[in-house]
């Protein structure tokens, strides 16, 4: 008995620290945290879906819907396509990642990836055999450097992963450079839309014009369900049907099903959380410029990255000290691509934020 | 962009038919259809963890913990073994099925299963480009062809999946046997428990013994949650380690979590369900036998299986007619290993299981 050489070659298994290990260290109050760490939804879920979820709790002794129609329709009703190009997730956007993989990924197949970007990409495919090669996201001008992708593409190249706007640079990707690579190549273009809902437009206009596009969405941000893993993705139907094929069958929850129905549904709630995670990026994007010594970031994202080499700090230093005040964000070190010096700060609620602000100069200002 | 040889090969994918669409074309009662098809724990789930759930929900825009150290614990009392050789599954024991194959299973690599037997593994390993080689469940003594396995073993060989009580027929496969082919062959064996808990021992003592056993277990079986998808997988530290490297990291939703720490805690839910369990199932195989032209099989399990070839009726024919009267049972043309004359009837509630043998009788008489 022998595991793949591939397995081997990965890193090994370090448990996370639950919340409450955290929590218990550093002697916090557990509803007195502020977490500007994980890019959710700050003001919760749809009420109509929990509502929606506890009166189906009587059936969770029973299996998922395998059919997800009427999810599917709402999802293309919401993206404006069709339900034929749309395939839906129960591990969130991962579990689409995880479907491309195993559509598409043969052991020693490469794959491209603009460095920093979202990480899961890479963790998702390795286990495949497939060979990450790095493309290049321009942190000087917060773009991607689209030569760095077209110059990238091999005999070998599977998968193109573009994330838009960029996890964690929050740059959008223009659509035009989108175009630029869907013709250059006929390699699959997977274009994360991740944090649509807070940028300025979504490419699934693309996706009757070009055959080898594939995006990403979830619900795990402006949706509010990010504890419910709910994720689709949309295609042409070609793709869509053969990722069917290998799709996990029962993955979907039955509380994550429900959920999801019942928040497509609820349209003030969607428009309210964008507006509201509109209004407090804007408003930590202002506030953050005007302390001393950090380099911010625009963003079409609901997080805002921020260089702080200059204050002296390593961002696992700064992080540890906004943690004993209360206060989560993410410690970007570990995106390739990225030194110790960079930090990534989601929204919260317009209180969570003046907080953060205020606690953020006081740790700075030590 | 073209998907891999081996996605061409699989089957087309077929959209399953939801349980509204099922109510409406029959023109049923959604709350009076009798669910004797997915071997679910017909009295729900323990109410103390639909209550936590509850409570949880205010927290679903929140990610999942990663770190579920206190699942773990529970689980590792619960089998009688230790937190180190436990991983926890987001989408059932399928989850742990496609860890295990994304860790070992290399394109053209072997895997061996009795049929018929669950047909997951076989749905799970294809996708990676694994080969079947099918060894023997024998139907006339209800038994595991252990030679049938022990032939079937070539360098190629990675998994050995064998099903204890085996799904769909019932039977045990005596320790003796699987300790004889953990002696004889290095090879990985899963060793698939879904059922243990209605039936008379478990494996858990070999993963002492042997370097190359992994036990799968479920929460959707006699736990009552399959609705949240909760499974894991039981082996040696080094092999559980290899498995963590490549397990999605967020796939446990938040509710599924909840529900299943507070199911563990909940003794008296567990052993109610067990021996209302183990009563269904005698009284509807003692019930069953009482009926003529049906080949009915002992079970361990919470399903039976019987033949009906001497009715007269193929089980798309029979099942057909009970749906009319509002029973979904199992028809199993589709394990590989058996024709279209073979049913699995779950258990249900005594009600359930009284109205069902009486709707059967009317069918097989009419």
């Amino acid at each position: 008995m022998d595991v793949k050489e591939t397995i081997k070659d990965l890193d090994s298994y370090i448990p996370g620290r639950s919340q409450e290990e955290i929590v218990k260290e550093f002697n916090l109050d557990k509803n007195d945290i502020i977490k500007l760490g994980s890019n959710e939804n700050p003001w919760g879920s749809s009420k109509k879906a929990v509502d929606a979820i506890e009166k189906n709790l009587n059936q969770i002794n029973r299996y998922p819907e395998t059919d997800l129609k009427n999810l599917k329709k709402l999802i293309a009703d919401y993206s404006n396509t069709k339900v034929k190009n749309v395939i839906v997730g129960g591990d969130g956007a991962d579990e689409i990642i995880d479907i491309l993989a195993k559509t598409f990924i043969e052991k020693g197949d490469e794959f491209i990836v603009p460095i920093p970007t979202y990480t899961y990409y890479e963790f998702s495919l390795k286990p495949y055999g497939a060979i990450p090669i790095y493309g290049k996201w321009d942190l000087t001008t917060n773009s991607l450097d689209v030569s760095s992708i077209l110059e990238s593409i091999s005999y070998k190249t599977r998968i193109i992963f573009l994330c838009s706007p960029n996890n964690p640079t929050g740059g959008m990707i223009p659509k035009k450079d989108i175009e630029r690579i869907l013709k250059e190549t006929d390699v699959l273009v997977v274009v994360d839309e991740a944090y649509v809902e807070y940028s300025d437009n979504d490419n699934v206009d693309l996706i009757d014009k070009y055959p080898n596009i594939c995006i990403l969405r979830t619900m795990s941000k402006a949706l509010g369900l990010a504890g419910l893993r709910v994720g689709y993705g949309l295609s042409n139907p070609v793709v869509i049907e053969f990722m069917h094929r290998v799709k996990p069958v029962f993955s979907l929850t039955r509380p994550s099903y429900i959920g999801a129905l019942e928040t497509f549904k609820d349209n003030k709630f969607i428009e309210t959380s964008i507006s509201k995670g509109i209004e407090s990026r804007d408003y930590l994007h202002s506030e953050l410029l005007k302390i001393p010594n950090l380099k911010v970031y625009e963003s079409k994202s609901n997080f805002i990255l921020v260089n702080i080499k200059k204050t002296g700090l390593t961002a696992d230093e700064l992080s540890k000290k906004l943690l004993k005040k209360g206060v989560i964000i993410r410690d970007c070190s570990s995106f390739q691509g990225l030194d110790e010096y960079w930090i990534r700060v989601s929204i919260g609620t317009l209180d969570d934020d003046k907080k953060f602000i205020s606690i953020l100069k006081d740790v700075l200002l030590d």
